[in-house]
């Protein structure tokens, strides 16, 4: 007699975890589940998005005398919607119809910002957690997790940097087929914007899933893609990395100007970054076998170490980025100039294959780019420049991938 | 004169984009600069460890009425505490002294649960993110990153699963040294619990960080932990992998009971990852260089897993689970036990090295965790039995693993 008991306590624990787990909670413990399980209101559904491409959003909240909701397809300074509530406390808001792409979302609830208990889907921007969905069509299709596609790893990888004295982590992913076969592949240095880290392309750029998605479909071709932390005062993601003590060896506590502007992390990508990926990975070496590109503040690294290495990269993608200088600020204009003209001639003959320039008509570094294809159309500099609509934003830059990606080894 | 307004343009860029950033805001744009920097109130430092461990939490919520904190050393079915409110609508709130150890919280503001934007620890349980800490001392030192130790690496790797149809996802750690030697290593597969996902020992349970330093500090030999998705009906954590299509030949659509009960994760382990595993990676294969343990749920499939394949595991963890039988549910009594008899018999007699038992006192399974002792001590079946003060909870885990890890391939 004495199992049959225990029996039915297993059998009725599981039963009891699976119900709580289908309501999307944890539930390590009845305690766990009273403190998380029943506040989060699980059952309701939001966001849900309706045949004709307008979402609602929901959320309990009977004690909050207001809920507003930012979101990504608002336009204007702190825009925001107020939803409305009914006689329950479910306050519910219907938007749209929205063109199809990934918006990113928050409540506002009594002046404090929360995130919809009912999506799980949430991205870190910086130190900021966002809800986001995506809707679904032709312009948002490479963003999604296929099953039927076959995908690549994401690895968070550890190296040493002699450069900047102290241990970093990139991102690294490789293609579906790296582990089955004998092959080497190109490899693509992608550099994100200011604020972001080693986490940014994976988490806001869908970098995984659009590289899936493209090599599926065979428009672009396996390659390895390194992602670094372009911060040179930082050892990983903030979220996961603490601060560098001050005992490292390295510089990890100047500020961030000081590290942007020293040109610590450009030196670091050539001295360290790659030569670690050529001699972990199975790739191959070269200019014609090495691209980059990057996003605002990635794209002023990426100038910087295109102009001081010429020849080492055949493709150059400067994405939301302009004519910009970064040697010592106290020089004279001339010189600088000078100077630029110099590297521009240099890059020019280095026998790069492609330098593509992308930026969106309201981004506020709309000028400094015009300036920038000024200078080199002065040069008779080749390059691509590519014009679209929308600003100094994550849609782009993921337009910007997805269309960079396919150029690229071919 | 042109070049001059471009190049302040880029600086002032630059230094703008810092600024933002330095306040932990991605400042992609003024506008989601001004939606979202302004909002989170950057300056506020939240939580602020105190030198006698005690800590203070401290939202900006002027609007708020109410502001509660609910937070893993509060006792008790939904527990929480209230926050109390300044005269410029600062709520704040000092608990403790509290014990080294990670603690997940968050804020309910008017009822509504809210992150602290002070904080960008975040951590997923299941659907339900938290903000979390961790008090230094020695009982949590081994779930900091350390930047002085070597790091390994965590890929998220996806295969194929012939037992289940499709393709799932799973995370590899490999040791610092992994890609640096020629040495082949031990594996560790190590499950997660119901509500959890591949995602949960690295997120909940600091698995990367626990044997980083348990590596590095010789208590831990190097090994490769393999971390699965144990819900035979997923595919991928489900913040980052949409739920199966019907089309998919699997059975993915099966609900979690009815995935757990008939065992497919079990025979997937043993047919589908562990020859995925010792194929791609440089590993050792055999009993005594296989070692496995799960939390719950996991604890249920170790030791399903481990009596249907005698002599495929040295090492055996069986953490916060008791006696289970999750053969067809409707034999009688006398079938269940004499098949349990016969197979803790067979396991009894396999060679295995460790079999380790460990449970908190305030468990919920603890009389089951009692009752599967009592059955294989019938047995005189060799085992270790670790009893915890606590409960079902991820204190508990992370204490296991770090007792379990440096035992292992000795």
């Amino acid at each position: 007699m004495k199992k049959l008991p225990s029996f039915l306590i297993t059998l009725s624990t599981v039963m009891f975890f699976v119900f709580f787990s289908s309501c999307g909670q944890q539930a390590d413990s009845p305690e766990e589940t009273a403190r998380q399980g029943f506040r989060a209101a699980p059952r309701i559904i939001s966001p849900e998005l309706l045949p004709d491409n307008r979402v609602t959003f929901r959320l309990f909240a009977k004690d909050a005398s207001s809920v507003t909701i930012t979101g990504e397809w608002q336009q204007g300074f702190g825009a925001s919607e107020v939803m409305m509530r009914n006689d329950t406390g479910l306050f519910s808001l219907t938007v749209g119809p929205l063109n199809p792409e990934l918006y990113a979302y928050n409540f506002t609830v009594d002046g404090v910002k929360a995130l919809d208990p009912a999506n799980v889907q949430v991205r870190r921007d910086g130190s900021n957690y966002q809800n986001f969905f995506i809707i679904p069509g032709p312009e948002s299709d490479l963003y999604f997790h296929n099953h039927d596609v076959p995908h690549g790893t994401v690895s968070k990888v550890w190296y040493h940097s002699d450069v900047l004295g102290f241990e970093r982590r990139m991102y690294v992913y490789t293609p579906p087929d790296y582990n089955n076969s004998d092959n080497k592949y190109p490899v693509f240095y992608l550099l994100h914007g200011a604020g972001g880290d080693e986490d940014a392309w994976t988490n806001m750029g869908r970098t995984a899933q659009i590289m899936d998605n493209l090599i599926a479909r065979g428009k672009a071709i396996p390659m390895v893609v390194v992602m670094t932390n372009g911060n040179a005062n930082q050892a990983g993601a903030q979220n996961e990395v603490p601060p560098l003590p001050q005992t490292t060896g390295g510089r990890g506590q100047e500020d961030a100007v000081t590290a942007m502007v020293r040109g610590g992390f450009e030196q670091h990508l050539v001295k360290d970054v790659i030569p670690f990926i050529e001699e972990n990975y199975k790739v191959m070496t070269g200019r014609d076998k090495r691209a980059i590109a990057g996003l605002s503040m990635g794209g002023m690294h990426t100038q910087t170490i295109t102009y001081d290495n010429p020849g080492m990269f055949g493709y150059i993608g400067v994405f939301s980025m302009g004519l910009m200088n970064f040697g010592p600020q106290n020089r004279d204009e001339e010189t600088v100039e000078k100077e630029r003209d110099e590297k521009i001639e240099a890059l020019k003959n280095s026998g790069y294959e492609l330098y593509w320039i992308a930026c969106g008509t309201d981004d506020f570094l709309y000028e400094s780019v015009t300036t920038l294809r000024e200078v080199l159309d002065k040069h008779d500099f080749r390059y691509i420049y590519r014009e679209s609509s929308g600003g100094h934003t994550w849609a782009n830059w993921r337009i910007y991938l997805s269309e960079f990606a396919p150029m690229l080894f071919k």
